[in-house]
């Protein structure tokens, strides 16, 4: 066990040196470093990779099989031993040549990407989109005997989780969305213009900090910063940081960003320090993990009874813009629903059909049902389908999410709406052991909640 | 040649790496990150070393001796051959057990260091550093031939300088200053109460940002921030960084660690991007860069043209502070000379007398005449001789330093005193072939002068 940790930890120092320098790119890089940091950090992942494909690992692990076998399924050793196995196969699996020609295709397309999407050109992605589908589905070929070419690529994020499995959660939640949706959308909306005022930078950010500080977020072991897109990032459990944007004339933001990357950061601040240099100390998967920032985000962050402490505090901050708006004005407006054409603009009820559109489309392509060049028209008749709105432009339509254009179709999106259904699940179960939680929550106190969610969820990792 | 850039390149892009873990070590990383961050840095490096020196990059190098030979001596395919195979080399005849032993050793007395100084206990860190004494002797043995035990560690950092050239020229340089020294003391102090206020630091550093986006230095290609104690670092051509510190009531501060920090960031700006990723893409030698910070900080940035510039500026920045500060007041203050205990607070003309010192210290304990028990009753006699000054705790006298503490005896400082006389030198030169400079410097423009350095020194790299 000790050479396992050894090499583990020399594969995990390589892969938090290549965060630390990701999030450098993302929020201190002056423009003259790009050039050599994308070179720095692919250099990085190669060398992990090759460290963590290594088959003398493999060896290691065969050795190690009777320690796994003679110790309970729950224990830290087995559970080490069999986590490190399957990533451990799952990466040996990949030629170092596809891994090569993937990464390569991806940068290409990303970088395509960046212009072809204010340009609202779909046609010059497309040559693109098609390659990655091909590539995509010679990923699922590594990994014969998978039920539907998406398994592979959803068990990289998602261990456990399939595409029969998906669709069928799926299915059935958007059968019950797509009509709760159109008779919220017949109501009159709620004025939301009390969020859209001028509110001062420094103002915000030390609202929202005062709020995760009180949620448990250790600024001890972290810190915030600025950046376009928000991220969690973590180089060990004791520096696990979070970014956020800011807007202005939004409140929703850094606010609802902070909170959101909050909940990622406390599973990973809280996972225990034991496993700390092995694959035991990220959080669970894509859909745990989304789990706990949009249970600090939305089931916590938009309910009555954290305004009901939160809000005095925020109207004291900003007594100009909120000193004439009621607590109840302000609750609906952070709440309004509004069928819109952009996910990550998406209130809560309608976020999941923006995803599961995404997913069922990953698979249509990857079963061959829906061509690279037919998928503009298909997204423009699901979404009048779901949602009664059609894009304008691709821009805010099939272009609007980086994923296809930064990785692999398929595997991409299940996990912001299964995090969705988890996060129900998990602050259910804990009001009911701990009914006292809303009303804790009311007082600006998360010492129960936070303490549940260790206990039961962020102290395990994987 | 192709393998060699690609090969060099890897280690380059480990290096600068690590140069990112490290800069954010020292600005932005919580104090919970620490632990995590000492293993990170030192698998980076361990890495980069194993792979520098590579008997495969040596046989590769033996391979292109005809290459490096058929070329012109001054060419870059014979100086990238021949200074990579000189690095190689000496880094090939450390073995990693001894790295690993004087690595292990350095973090270990390093650490307590900052314990003993401030509680001014030599005596703590007398085991810590005869042991660091006999690991640079060892360090010397594994270079035989050489002429004196610090020859191997003068050669790290200041490649072509030896224990006898270095002594000669510091010799002739400390006949000349102590009387010098004795003479100015004899005369009034200059007031310099009036760098001694409150000046707010965003003025401050918007002040400093200024002058050295004049100097030239690039913010496109870098950006400052602050630290503890003040560097440079570099993570490609593209991304030279600077770090400064801010004191409560000393204009001095941030303002003189910038322009200090800047020269040799605007070094690393100006080398060809013909050399990135190889070691042909860093500054010449220690002495060579010390010399254009001091070039920038003191030649050009305590000089009468200098400030007859920026003082009416600084007077609006400050005019609470300055109002009533005449020009000739304010230079003569920061000209001040002084017999002082820390060589970082020291004035140019005191400055290398502190070096000197220090230098040869390090070549006595190394020949064994200078036991490590008796250095701190040595360090008092000699400061009582050379500036007539004594510490009252070592704390101010032997333990102020880093370096010991930190690294070898030996090495460690004759660059600090070679790069101030060749600071003289080049900017001597300079001034021949330009006369117009202190003009143009007077009128706030640095481009003759950052021109002929980037000809003349920086685009050259190593």
């Amino acid at each position: 066990m000790r050479r396992l940790r050894e090499r583990l930890a020399e594969v995990y120092d390589l892969r938090y040196a290549a965060a630390v320098l990701y999030w450098d790119q993302a929020t201190y890089m002056p423009p003259g470093g790009a050039a050599a940091r994308g070179r720095q950090l692919a250099t990085l992942r190669r060398i992990a990779h090759e460290k963590f494909t290594d088959p003398a690992l493999g060896e290691l692990l065969e050795e190690l099989r009777p320690v796994e076998e003679e110790s309970p399924y729950g224990s830290d050793e087995a559970a080490l031993v069999r986590v490190t196995r399957r990533e451990h196969e799952r990466a040996a699996r990949l030629p170092p040549e596809f891994v090569a020609e993937l990464s390569g295709h991806t940068s290409a397309s990303y970088a395509a990407w960046t212009r072809a999407r204010p340009a609202d050109d779909f046609e010059g992605m497309r040559p693109y989109l098609e390659k990655t589908l091909e590539l995509s589905r010679r990923y699922a070929e590594f990994f014969p005997g998978h039920e539907h070419p998406a398994d592979p690529l959803i068990e990289v994020s998602d261990h456990g989780m399939t595409a029969l499995s998906v669709r069928a959660a799926f299915s059935e939640l958007r059968e019950a969305l797509v009509p709760l949706v159109a008779e919220v959308s017949g109501r009159p909306l709620p004025d939301d213009s009390c969020l859209r005022q001028p509110f001062d930078e420094a103002g915000q950010f030390a609202f929202s900090e005062e709020v995760i500080r009180r949620f448990g977020y250790d600024f001890e072991r972290g810190r915030q910063d600025l950046t376009v897109h928000p991220f969690a990032t973590k180089f060990s459990t004791g520096d696990v940081r979070i970014t956020t944007r800011s807007r202005e004339n939004d409140l929703r933001s850094p606010l609802f960003p902070t909170l959101h990357e909050s909940g990622h950061a406390m599973f990973e601040q809280g996972v225990s320090g034991a496993y700390e240099g092995t694959p035991l100390s990220r959080g669970t998967s894509m859909g745990v993990h989304e789990s706990q920032s949009r249970l600090w985000e939305n089931l916590v962050g938009r309910s009555r009874p954290f305004w009901e402490f939160f809000y005095p505090r925020l109207r004291d901050a900003f007594p100009e813009q909120l000193g004439s708006v009621e607590q109840e004005e302000f609750y609906r407006a952070i709440n309004r629903v509004e069928r819109s054409l952009v996910r990550t603009d998406a209130d809560e009820v309608t976020y999941n059909l923006h995803v599961i559109l995404r997913f069922d489309f990953e698979l249509a392509m990857l079963e061959g049902n829906l061509a690279v060049r037919d998928l503009p028209e298909a997204w423009r008749e699901r979404l009048r389908k779901d949602l009664g709105v059609v894009p304008e432009t691709d821009r805010d339509g099939v272009l609007q999410d980086a994923h296809w254009f930064n990785g692999t179709i398929g595997g991409m999106f299940q996990g912001y709406a299964l995090g969705n259904i988890m996060s129900a699940q998990f602050f259910d179960a804990a009001l009911r052991e701990h009914p006292e939680i809303p009303g804790e929550v009311s007082s600006g106190e998360f010492g129960t909640l936070h303490g549940w969610l260790t206990e039961n969820v962020y102290r395990h990792g994987k």
